[in-house]
């Protein structure tokens, strides 16, 4: 088997280690693609080594088939094509206690709490195990991770087919929304200030408007008749961002805070409180939220295939952070096949 | 009749109108009391000069029986015990029309934007009244509206019995929505400096903590153990206020947004990301929060009379409004009988 090892410094080196077959509760999979993402390229930047023991393998996007099934795991099959939603929550915390696992406070996040996907071959609990339609291609479906992050987000918003909604930021994980939310049916406007993105938006269905050029706020009003947006999302990670998307929203609309914001922003509670706005912060997804993601890939609602910017091989790791990193990625897939490397 | 006049700059002077007979549609009411409430002070210190249009009679927090009853008008007696709810919204803004009239853009609020409460005999369309227990003393029925207010806060939070509840701010609005929250079997704190208004509440059988002795924080998650807090409701208006309330929470914790913040306030939006919080703006009330309202006071859920401090006739608006300004009083109420004054 071959794995790319992260050995901090911008740094992946590829090693050949030995590994054993799945141990009891385990499940062997041949990883097929994994993608890399933000928080990757965190990691690719050093940002997050106090939480990531070098040399470590990353990696959390991926898809590939079952190798092998260890002791005690039934309901899986050699050759099955499947997906892993990459976390373990401890069940006993405040947050697993409340029901909310998905963030708890113990988080294993595998891919960077423990042993990623950036390998040819990967043994993992076979409770994180996400099945795949035959015939899905596993190159989209190394797109069903974002894709329930997604659809978590707009679970969170509480969208109707009827709302209009702003989604501000058009990197990937804001084109899934844009996708997600116009599969329900709600009418969408991606704004986005980088013009390849919005060619990518435009290539998506998804109608886009350049904020440096048009005022958002006036945009929205002119197209919901002066009422504004029944739904924000915040994925810009920008103070600029927080602020159109308080601006724009109608009377009760709800913010969906999506977009990592390190430190504190300044936002207008008084229009929070004038129009009784609601926001409601957002993180990763629960079990549903992957397993819809699934049918949305599978069905084409996603524009899974015309998201991947680029596939580089197990070696070329780094050429992927650099790709993603320039900003002209949309997504980039490590193709980890024992074949490929 | 008598009517005490805001004639600007801190001044209020009784004056003797002729009022007409209620035209059609409108009741006559007899006026009982009137609070005064942090808006009407407003209005004292002159800051809402611009909104309010002088000589002006104002005051929205009563009680009355009606006096008279004008053309059209059904459902009614005269001798009857009434509060008034006071918001007259146009049915056909945007808010209107998406079901939130109670904050319409065009909201006429009666005793700032029309003619208040303050004068022994005041002429209401009828769809305004809303209907009182016989039997409940009308001093306590003055308390009706800011109850409401407070039962609509509550209600935004979405409160359960299970909860754990921090009020930030003892004015007199964290005092009820502390009182509403506990009458709904939760368990309720409220963080309040001020060592009198603490002693209120506790003799409202509300747990107090001075946030200056204590850290809140600490406290809460000693009393969850280590859960941290559901429902959390900032009226203090301050920012060190807004920051406790987004820490003091658990994860999908609710953060209802009371207090006035006219500027923006800076809110850590990685927490809310982090443990996916939730914040709902609140503003004034809707009809159903305002018959729950009449009765919570009815029954003695709420410590109205407790809360009034002091009672002052329709010739001394003004020492109401300086034991209001002092800080020391709660609830100030102006006797507006005819017979009073
Ligand atoms: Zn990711
Ligand atoms: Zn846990
Ligand atoms: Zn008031
Ligand atoms: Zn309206």
């Amino acid at each position: 088997m071959t794995a790319a090892m992260y050995t901090g410094e911008r740094t992946f080196t590829t090693a050949v280690p030995t590994l054993g077959p799945p141990e009891a509760g385990q499940v062997q999979i041949a990883v097929a693609y994994t993608g890399l993402c933000g928080t990757d390229l965190h990691i690719f930047h050093g940002d997050m080594d106090a939480r990531v023991a070098t040399p470590a393998v990353i990696g959390h996007e991926m898809s590939g088939t079952i190798a092998a099934i260890g002791d005690g795991v039934s309901g899986w099959a050699v050759g099955q094509p499947v997906t892993v939603m990459p976390t373990l929550s401890c069940g006993s915390c405040h947050a697993c206690r409340k029901g909310n696992s998905h963030i708890c406070h113990k988080l294993n996040f595998i891919g960077i709490d423990s042993e990623g996907s950036m390998q040819s071959t990967w043994n993992v609990p076979a409770e994180v195990l996400v099945a795949l339609p035959e015939g899905l291609a596993l190159d989209e479906a190394a797109l069903i991770e974002p894709t329930a992050v997604a659809v978590h987000d707009v679970r969170r918003s509480g969208l109707t087919a009827s709302d209009f909604v702003v989604v501000i930021g058009g990197g990937p994980v804001g084109q899934l929304i844009a996708s997600v939310a116009l599969r329900q049916g709600a009418r969408v406007v991606l704004a986005e200030p980088d013009p390849g993105r919005r060619e990518t938006a435009k290539g998506f269905g998804i109608t886009t408007v350049d904020p440096r050029e048009e005022n958002l706020v006036d945009y929205v009003l002119r197209e919901t008749d002066g009422a504004g947006a029944d739904v924000a999302f915040e994925v810009s990670g920008a103070a600029a961002g927080v602020s159109s998307a308080v601006e724009v929203l109608t009377t009760r609309g709800r913010l969906v805070m999506v977009a990592i914001h390190p430190k504190p922003k300044e936002i207008d509670l008084h229009r929070f409180f004038w129009r009784e706005l609601e926001m409601f912060g957002a993180r990763l997804y629960q079990r549903e939220d992957f397993e819809e993601a699934v049918r949305l890939v599978a069905d084409g609602a996603i524009p899974a295939r015309q998201m991947i910017s680029r596939v580089v091989s197990l070696e070329d790791v780094e050429q992927g952070f650099l790709a993603l990193e320039s900003g002209g990625a949309m997504k980039v897939l490590v193709d980890c096949r024992a074949a490929a490397s």
